[in-house]
């Protein structure tokens, strides 16, 4: 199922621009070699747009952002979009400050973004600042959940509609979606949420496959929300075995990334198309 | 001893706010989760205030200071003061330069401090802005050893009962104080020392542990400082049978303490009431 | 061949100050723990001359460069100069922005680096901002290799004159030169090049090696070079041995290093001189 996007990305090591948080950046850029792809770094205003420009894809990142780099934010987006180059959002945080929540909406405005990941909350704050108004979606739950899955799937194509955006809303469930179909992935494990940054590695790695497979950008999106997903039931199990703990768990997400064929992946997805 | 204090972190998963420095924020953000905690990252003096209204508590470490952050370390500690949330302060080499001494000074005087972790040459400049005239505790030593422990001792609970912080001294041996009572712990390695980043881990630990016992601040701030001394042990253990090194006990940190139980803590303790 | 220079880091423990990328500076941070220095990381503008001068050395890395952070790289440059501290250049990125060439053009005019450490095509840009015009030189190939290894030695020696530092081209094949004498390094794996980091890691290396043995500057910077690559060779060992990825030889290059004795080092050294 994903032996041509993968291949595509080892092929061709898509550059991929971040302007991303310093939490959680030295994990993004080895996640991104890790897959096949390579990171650049630059949130100086000056710069942004000259560095997107020899880049395949751009991913933002709202994590530690600050009046300076949501300057560079705007910047790279729109020269990003200027070239066709494929944009991806994470608003980390949105909803928790106004300034996020701001700077979401703005970016929203100025800049068409190509794929816009999150975990639910973030996702309907985005949902929002999308431009019309708040509606019954707004009651849309805080869990993805077998339960609400029909209802959280027609929430995503909607929210696609508007944005023209494809939906990645991560969680236990992760769904991908553009405005027509749906993926539901159940891949994963609870002790992700015990460590710090999958979620904007997982950004960064959208836009590496995205940018590698331009013509399969849903599909795409939904082989990196896999193999994250997978990655960290190979790493679980490694944690469990050693009895180890979280730390292990990290790097060996990274490690298992860097290690996997097509053939594990497309064997380890758990994948229904909606 | 600490099984209380351990289930009150476990259970309400306290999210701390965390100016920190960008060197070892990874790390920080990840013993926040392995210990119980959830992080928070925020430095842009816009959002400071309302990211801290949502915490449980403050921590404000000074390591990679600049003019924007400071602003914002203020402006977040004198929010957290008002709202009645703990704040722990780490004066990350407070003497190594005017601007880190003034800074320390200068959030001295405008936030008041729950805890304040140091080694004992950041303590002993946290002193000298602490109010009043310098006096022979500035002849304290600059290594707290079996010999000059009583007066080591002596000196930290001064300096809270000018604070009216709880002053955590570590090193090789490591003190917590109120101005009434103090602990005395002997945990952790010489190895950690080669190690960046467990000092700012600690920190942000205190925050949690404090900001989900605000009954027993000093208790818990003594746990904390026991926790990541024994985890340091038992890593090193690992570091040792499998002939690795500094990195490997780095990681292992966090694994441990992502594991340790209450029972293990307080078997493993090193503590004594003074 | 490196007994000496070894022992003077690990009997010194030189303070070095890094003004580096927040990618890597973890990993930087705890390299320089792990090879016997000790770091320290500032870069406000209003600080670092005054940090620099209480350490041995310095390094100034410009990978996630702004405005702000220029002007504090500019005056701890100077600053260091003024005390003759050795300084350490790491050009990340020059040549894929305006920005970052025109610094390292600007750094290069006013501040005298005793390295300059780069891959063949940061290097490049430097030779373009040292001072003088073209010439053939800048036909230099996009890779060293055997084929072209004479010629290149000749560059790096050429750049040295001109500069007056010493020059630290690394990729498959190492070449440490001055403008005299050159040394070509065959350590290392193919592996490496798919960790982040490991460029920056061994720049702050050679700061520190550089403090320590300001006699020997030429033979200490090679030792760093050779130090690195061996260690990547014993990290891919574990790696395979133990079928994992690349975070584990991301961690277990620091481990090697923290546990590296001369003897390993001068028997693992593939070195000639020139």
């Amino acid at each position: 199922m994903f032996t041509t996007i993968l291949e595509n990305i080892r092929k061709t090591t898509p550059l991929v621009h971040c302007i991303t948080n310093y939490v959680t950046v030295n994990d993004v850029a080895n996640v991104l070699l890790a897959c096949g792809g390579s990171p650049i770094m630059a949130d100086e205003e000056k710069e942004v747009e000259e560095i997107t420009s020899i880049c395949t894809a751009l991913t933002i990142n709202i994590g530690t952002l600050n009046e300076r780099t949501i300057k560079s934010m705007r910047k790279a987006g729109e020269k990003a979009n200027e070239l066709s180059h494929p944009v991806v959002l994470d608003p980390v945080g949105a909803g928790a400050s106004m300034l996020r929540t701001k700077t979401t909406f703005d970016l929203l405005e100025h800049i068409k973004f190509t794929v816009i990941r999150g975990n639910i909350s973030e996702i309907k704050t985005v949902y929002l600042g999308s431009g019309t108004t708040l509606g019954v979606d707004a009651d849309i739950s805080d869990e993805v959940t077998e339960e609400n899955l029909e209802e959280s799937i027609a929430f995503a194509k909607r929210l696609s509609e508007r944005t023209g955006a494809i939906i990645a809303i991560t969680g236990a469930i992760d769904i991908v979606a553009d405005n027509k179909s749906a993926y539901v992935i159940r891949n994963g494990n609870r002790m992700m949420s015990k460590v710090s940054g999958t979620g904007c590695m997982l950004t960064a790695m959208i836009a590496a496959f995205v940018g590698a497979n331009q013509g399969q950008r849903l599909l795409a999106t939904a082989a990196a929300v896999c193999m994250m997903g997978l990655a960290g039931e190979l790493a679980y199990q490694q944690v469990v075995q050693a009895n180890k703990g979280t730390s292990t768990l990290r790097f060996s997400i990274i490690d298992e990334i860097s290690k996997m064929e097509a053939i594990t992946l497309n064997g380890g997805a758990k994948i229904e198309a909606k």
